[in-house]
């Protein structure tokens, strides 16, 4: 009978592979989740792609970014993106760094993001930007040291996501189906207020809209809905993570 | 031997499964018919996701968005968009609402859909727009209430397709493959004129051509030549839906 | 032992399937040859999508476009397209008419195809526009009188592709597989200039690059190559046409 | 027991399938290695479609491009920008000229490729152009002749990557892992830049961060990563070149 431990690494690999599949992550990126028995520690795979995330490549990491589990693999060299998230946001459960191809010319260029729909609205009230220069002059354009993953993370305040100059964008969650739903959405969002700032001058949500629409799909009902249809698009595609035995713990 | 209803439940799944493979339906978004022997009924699936939709999935309402079918299942929450609609509209017998990326534009900027082609001159002589915020100010971006549905269908009016100001797009039809081949061209033929409008001023169709190419458009053989071709590309994916009992009625 | 009628079907298959899998033609649109034991004869398909089309759907016209082919089977509302170019370009052996996306905002726009690359220059050193407004009005946008037909034969003259506004394009050439070639490689040159004009001012190939590079590339190894690429990708895709009987003739 | 001859063929090969799989490389283009025993000689397929390519298919060239292995196939047209290149840069041990529809804009209208995100920092701190009119006046826009090989690997210098105008880029690195992620990076990069110079005002990497991003990005452990995802995801496809006995040498 599966723990909780189990469980949780089985839907990481999983949600690792949906947000993937939807085309957010590429061959770079992560997703984590905090540890379901220990909030002083989180869950994130080895170092691969994630699409190809499995249970056993699951690693479990201590909010300091010390890697728990006894194993050879390497981490991701950005893991402290989310060990500082989860320090300064209690109510954070599950972190999603991207460089989604719709969100980087938002980054690349610093025009705002904003809420255009209803499901876009997911992105929060206001995605602030982050810019490694600003504290750390010239860099190699990563997040590798507690000093930047903090500086990050105090950028990111209480939004729901924010926007790495030149970079990408990292979206956090208290569950992790809603940093799935709000990674996939914004994208969506973003991918939209392109095509439409090319066709002339957008005309967003209102601030009420946005917080009345927020709270109206990040319900369980549309979640769920949008869950069974990426997890049966994933089945489809002969994708699903393979059920196996876990390393983490 | 399949009887009327039967028939209709499968017909609506595979046009539901249809939109969606064709790229107008996502994750959200939803087809329904008049019911085949009752015209103060309707049709719709239970709250999944299109390209999901099984026969069995089908349910039937009143006309005021009442489920009729005994289910524990979940209608979906803009169900009465479908319902107030075949209110007004007696000469509708299906209704398709979604968010197409590429009608999604025209409804974030207000900018006017225009016939560019015979195929897309479908989408009728003029698409009005409709603006919840006008009658109900802030509100979560959803039409769930029957004050909210009459006032779409009111702004829909006579027409074939009614823009739903950041939030998409309801379409109709006298038949279910008018709704669905009226769903797909709008959707190519607004695809069409955001890269059109790129590139240099668009010059429309006449009313004289429009009118013209719709009544062509809209005849049994080029319909069921698209139907043919929208249905092997479905099998071909593996996507047809199952015959299996339906429980509406 | 199969004859050339069997041959050209079985090609003429092939070629509308992989011109509609590389994303030119799509439910609509077609492509014919000239019979090969009979120039004052032509081939094409009944009306169906290009890339369902058989070697048992073709059917054998006179350049009037008359059915010889004892046949219940409906063809194509717009063959006149095909029989009067063949009337007036001798030197012409195969035609395909289609509507694609990246060709369509030139029509509706009317800004000129200008070649880009080498492999663009096979559209031919100009491409004339075809407007059914000048001479025929308002009609619904389609093709289907002897009067439209040689009208648009005489709009593309000596050249190897008219664009037609509000409509589409047609392409011929000396061989199927030169017209296959021309479609595939205008098509994708047009979507070059899509996104080249949106970046910056283009500089189109001079006149002698052009011709030299049309020469250049129509040669049989080019052909050759890209023929296997396409028929290989259609292989893979499990959509390579069935062998069968034939019905023309 | 495989030699490196053997494993140098299959590498290739297999290098072809991922940059045509990853949308780089389509029916034309090609990738070439130095040959692993001699420095004087490299190794490319025959003339055909990079996604086709097999290990049997490998040739061996001299560096002035004579094929030195015995055989009635065709080697490509454009052999020479391999040879070329080989011959002037002692440093180089892999080649990859393609057209992609990201980069081709770029050598349609002149404007320079911007080092956007650390990934694409890969392209190198400068991308020169050539354009064979300079030399050469109106070609047929191929690379055939030794002069014109010259010409461009003079033109491509010390960089990474060399843009052809009104033709397609050549890259190369210092192995065959380099130039294959350096061609699919600055590729996205490009496709990052034309969907960002669209929405507003680009601001690149500093000189600084480029330099540094590059050599993060160049190290085994990313290389590797991004080799194992693309890898997988041919393998996915059932993609993979067959392993065979090879013909060169």
């Amino acid at each position: 009978m599966p723990n909780a431990l189990d469980q949780a690494c089985y839907q990481l690999a999983l949600a690792n592979r949906i947000v993937a599949h939807e085309g957010v992550l590429d061959g770079f990126g992560h997703i984590s989740i905090r540890h379901p028995d220990d909030p002083a520690r989180y869950l994130l795979s080895r170092s691969r792609s994630p699409e190809l995330v499995k249970p056993s490549d699951i690693l479990e990491f201590s909010l300091d970014s010390k890697l728990l589990t006894p194993s050879s693999e390497l981490p991701y060299g950005e893991c402290v993106i989310h060990g500082c998230i989860y320090q300064l946001r209690p109510d954070v459960n599950a972190v999603c760094h991207h460089h989604s191809m719709a969100i980087l010319p938002f980054c690349v260029t610093g025009v705002a993001l904003r809420p255009l729909i209803g499901l876009g609205a997911t992105m929060g009230g206001a995605v602030p930007f982050w810019d490694s220069r600003d504290e750390f002059g010239d860099t190699p354009m990563v997040v590798t040291t507690p000093e930047q993953g903090l500086s990050l993370a105090r950028a990111l305040g209480a939004n729901a996501m924010v926007l790495m100059r030149r970079h990408g964008a990292t979206v956090v969650g208290a569950t992790l189906q809603e940093t799935v739903f709000r990674s996939i959405f914004s994208h969506r969002n973003a991918e939209l207020q392109l095509r439409a700032q090319a066709l002339g001058e957008i005309a967003p949500l209102t601030q009420g809209e946005a917080a009345l629409a927020e709270s109206y799909s990040l319900r369980v009902r549309p979640m769920g809905r949008a869950w069974e249809y990426w997890t049966t698009r994933l089945a489809k595609a002969g994708e699903l993570p393979p059920h196996e035995p876990v390393v983490a713990g």
